[in-house]
């Protein structure tokens, strides 16, 4: 890599699809890392993952900002204490309760605005839509119209687009993805809850380790408590 | 107005176009008012006119949030103090340096936001494409991919869209439109340069003075100087 490689805005929460992400992103691009912080329990926890991600990739820059006004908006049990954590229902498909409404709008304007600055071309998110929790925001027609906004919504000579590079993958392929790529999965952070171990029963603890099991890898982070979800 | 009046929210900047904007929403609608400052340089000064069009409209709800990430980012001289503010050219079509990147989508995404949670099925916004100073996210277009976005992005049962009632008038419509309403014109702040009175020579204060002059209606607000720009 050098100063010719072209650039992308890569978003990092800390979590084990955008550290795959980042890991795909890497091989073409240089990576300029971006975090967002919004008020959600685990903040501290993830923006630690995203600090050593970001070293990890070579981050040539990284910007990490905090968006303080969700926890004023509300609506979510990430933001909201007054709203319970539920521990997992993998066979529910309804929008869970850790739904942050329109959260990812607000990630990739940031991620825009940057990208027109640096003259990055690509933005990299790892959102996931089948095998996901059912978040609106994660379905491909979402980033099919999120990139029609983007090439109207900037400057004339901007050309910058979203990739989604995980968007059909199982949970499963991304794990696999990831061991095949040399991710570093082990610096991740995924757990909703703010303990000094993953818990190992909320949704994206149970999303993580059924993955893991269905890939036949073991999970490199430490649990309090490693049930089985595998379905096969 | 009572309790079963339909909400919206509406972006307020502390200007002359959302304060006419949130006059045509207060008909219809209960008002929760949202400003978002970025650093700019006149930020003390709209939120000063922000707070009392607020209280003029009896928004039920007000939300003041702060994008400190805009300076880190840069790239507009409304944020970044290297750049400087230049004296208006109104026959210059290019896309001024007052352009902040993809400024619009993030003040949207946090309206689309707090609609969700309020239960707001409308957002008001006084963006202007005739007539404006060319900046991309105030076309109609942009508008119409953003609802499209926004209806993708939110739950199922949510039915928000974005509401743009002036993005066809002329300046001098919106004045015009104003005046008709009772707006409280003499509340906003427009310019784009921080000091005492309106400058009377940047970009928003030469649109907006020429309005008024085409309009053939005094601005109530006090400027520093006050050249004649109107077209007729």
């Amino acid at each position: 890599m050098n100063s010719d490689t072209p650039k992308a805005v890569v978003l990092m929460s800390g979590g084990m699809d955008s550290c795959v992400t980042a890991a795909i992103a890497r091989r073409t691009y240089q990576v300029a890392a971006l975090h967002a912080s919004y008020g959600q329990r685990t903040e501290k926890r993830e923006l630690e993952s995203f600090h050593k991600l970001a070293d990890h990739f070579g981050a040539f820059s990284r910007l990490t900002v905090k968006l303080d006004y969700f926890a004023a908006i509300g609506g979510s049990s990430l933001t909201d204490k007054r709203l319970a954590i539920h521990d997992a229902d993998l066979s529910n498909k309804d929008v869970p309760n850790t739904y942050v409404p329109f959260r990812n709008a607000h990630f990739l304007s940031i991620a825009t605005s940057w990208a027109e600055v640096l003259g990055a071309r690509k933005i990299f998110i790892g959102a996931v839509w089948e095998d996901s929790s059912g978040y609106p925001d994660c379905r491909p027609e979402y980033y099919e119209a999120l990139n029609k906004l983007i090439a109207l919504g900037t400057k004339p000579e901007t050309d910058i687009s979203v990739e989604t590079p995980l968007i059909y993958q199982s949970k499963r392929e991304i794990v696999k993805r990831g061991v095949e790529l040399g991710a570093p999965l082990h610096l991740t952070w995924s757990c909703y809850r703010d303990s000094d171990l993953a818990c190992g029963v909320c949704d994206s603890c149970a999303l993580r380790l059924r993955a893991f099991q269905e890939a036949g890898v073991d999970d490199p982070i430490a649990y309090a408590t490693k049930p089985e979800y595998a379905r096969i």
